[in-house]
């Protein structure tokens, strides 16, 4: 387990548990619409889920349909609100670190994971893990953080306004150089990785991957209107969206 | 023929001509190797070049191998300069628009196309024009003006720099905003057409295409020690370029 469990920090635990409780929560109004919307058909398809957290995806997947469901997550404290809040029929929950899949003895028609990409060092043996758990021509659906987000090696302030507030653009940097980034997030020392458009692409390519759809999914505009805040989004999304296909030659 | 020909203004024709005169041009030092690395083995290979501009790729395609070459540009005054600078065996430039392709009655291993597509409004008919063209698992190798280049809709400082003139920053606004993007380079007016990430990926899947490599090179460390302007690479690269293969299932 190379890979950091900064959901186990408590003082993060807490913090990220409100945050996704709020209603106008990011995750919930653009993130998970946009990566749902990526899913093939779930019924009677075995779906993994990387990074699972909560486990309330793994929740939704199997009341779609889905025959299997594993969610995996390396958080002892995120797997405890999901055995509580998410157990479903034909779900299991397992701890288990995304660097470790290859222990995974089994095959899945759809591979998701949801905003945990970034927390990962090694991409490429990721993808490798999950061309190996896919059946032929199965789906690889994820999301992370945008690389816009994670380009930055030294924390400041991200946003340029003008004296109303109102944002003039985002202050870009880094970009195009890879690799670990530490941050503050809730607290210090919260470890992601930052990988540009290209890396991205070339190593699902590389890995065996055809590259279907990519979102940088934005508010629908009644949103935009209720939470103002958002319009940052015209300058700068938030997530980046990936579905991928096993290419099996 | 909607799509703009700057490049027979007279003023920018020659402000451009100057610039790629320039031994330290980023088209040169960091663009065409780049481009030509995409490009499969060429022998024996019929190529097509959109936006040829002055010739000397449509020429060096020629010389590598290519048993045949066209090379198609909107500007006559572009194509004066590659009948007398380039002309060389196989070798035929045509003058015609990229939105006119389907007139042309022919068929190409590689459709090629260096820093032109940003000047195109419908990249789409471009794509389907492309994928008609090309032979079963021909390539699609271009290169266009980055998206962080061309997301501003209105002109503005690029850069943040500090008292000394270092670079801190990059300003980018309105990446979320598709569509026509009207600067000043040499004149006034250049219009050029900006598309996100996911919007040039998601209109090359749609057409038939698999994205095989995305580039945003920059320049080698030598050459970021001569030219140390080239350090903003690392914030943010000049230029997209892809890779991908007319996929005949």
């Amino acid at each position: 387990m190379s890979d950091q469990n900064i959901f186990d920090n408590e003082i993060f635990f807490e913090e990220y548990r409100k945050l996704r409780n709020n209603p106008s929560a990011a995750n919930d109004i653009v993130e998970k619409p946009a990566l749902f919307s990526l899913c093939p058909e779930l019924s009677g398809k075995a779906v993994l889920d990387l990074g699972c957290g909560y486990g309330e995806n793994c929740r939704e997947f199997s009341k779609l349909g889905a025959s299997r469901v594993v969610g995996i997550d390396i958080s002892e404290k995120m797997l405890d609100i999901a055995g509580k809040e998410n157990k479903y029929k034909n779900v299991t929950f397992i701890r288990m670190s995304m660097s470790d899949l290859s222990l995974l003895q089994d095959a899945f028609d759809i591979v998701f994971s949801s905003l945990a990409i970034h927390y990962i060092e090694n991409f490429d043996k990721l993808l490798a893990d999950v061309y190996q758990l896919l059946e032929d021509n199965g789906t690889f659906v994820f999301s992370q953080e945008h690389p816009f987000t994670t380009a930055m090696l030294k924390e400041k302030p991200r946003w340029a306004k003008d004296s109303d507030g109102n944002i003039l653009h985002y202050n870009l940097s880094d970009y195009s150089i890879p690799g670990v980034r530490k941050t503050s997030w809730f607290v210090d020392n919260v470890i992601k990785y930052h990988r540009s458009f290209s890396s991205i692409i070339n190593s699902l390519s590389a890995a065996g991957f055809i590259i279907e759809k990519m979102l940088e999914p934005l508010p629908n505009e009644a949103t935009m209107e209720k939470y103002p805040s958002y319009k940052k989004y015209y300058h700068k999304p938030d997530f980046l969206l990936i579905k991928a296909r096993k290419n099996t030659v």
